[in-house]
């Protein structure tokens, strides 16, 4: 597993992923958030047993509604790896521990991977394909949060 | 967020800043804890409730203290961004759970960030301010070990 | 702490580390997870209270028993640093948080660090000598697991 990139593709499609998690854990730029992927991008959380979201709107809607529900993120990256690169579209792989707190006062603490596919864009490598599902097995915590709103 | 540099300040930088990881952790060497900061460093610690730390001389003193009272400490790093950085100066931000066990038998555990001012020394990039702040809400055992010695 | 080496060595040293990790939270491929070592390499255990393995059949013999006894794995990296290099041996040096759950449904968290020397062969990078040991306190459920198959 892994591919032969450059290491400054390697950092510059790590760097596009800290983008997108930088924007999950502040929690208050939606236009920031949606600028993570190109305007086709489809968010596929049928691993976590929540939807789909395809295109700029639909995403939007999907990152507010949660924003609205938590009151702390903390996504932490680790295990970045290239599966694939032509320069023009990547495939992304990675660890993250996705940690949160709910305004209702419930933590959660999800241990997932990530597989993405980025696009290059005139504004840089963005997520056209992003999938994750859990590593480890999920606490009930998750659904909890998920009902208590 | 993020700032366009070479990998290759992207990288002293990280390793500057693992280099006080790595002393955080090691808990047997004051000199090389001090020595990754600048002499007129400061460590503001106010974000955790804790004291503001300025010069060699307090720097030493609060380590010091940190590593009589503790057993173990494991620091991991996640997220590393540079902020800014001109080439004499740079601000970085990056992740950290900080973990530990107190001589007391206390275990903590926090999720923080790190936002740091780094300059460049004749030996390399040294931190010149320290902050960090929670990023998740403190567990209770953080006051527990602070207040067990 | 740490060596100086070029981005390009050290983000090698780095990929080398990430194929083992892959390869053993994978739990499918003996071969790929073999691939990782050298022919005469040596997996120290001892730092765990377990054994030590050499060469490629004790090698396969152990991990395939892991596989067999867990059902989820999840091991990240964080805080990787060279240690030494010359370009045909290395040093590295990295923390890790082992995360499994056994086919008993025991969960497992241990917090480690890895010691590694590695040797620079025809196929790239591969470990010659494994050690880890705890950076933490272990908790009971590692023994759990060791005894509940």
């Amino acid at each position: 597993m892994g591919t032969v990139v450059s290491v400054e593709e390697h950092w510059a499609l790590e760097n596009a992923l800290l983008d997108y998690l930088f924007a999950v854990d502040a929690m208050d730029d939606i236009d920031g958030m949606v600028a993570c992927f190109t305007e086709d991008a489809v968010v596929d959380l049928t691993g976590l047993e929540l939807g789909t979201y395809e295109g700029s709107e639909a995403i939007a809607g999907f990152y507010g509604q949660v924003f609205e529900t938590m009151s702390h993120h903390m996504h932490t990256l680790s295990n970045f790896r290239v599966l694939a690169c032509d320069g023009k579209t990547a495939r992304v792989y990675a660890y993250i521990c996705g940690m949160g707190r709910s305004h209702a006062g419930v933590d959660i603490q999800v241990y997932v991977y990530y597989d993405l596919k980025m696009r290059m864009t005139d504004k840089g490598w963005k997520i056209s394909h992003f999938y994750e599902a859990p590593k480890l097995p999920m606490l009930d915590s998750v659904g909890q949060v998920h009902n208590s709103d």
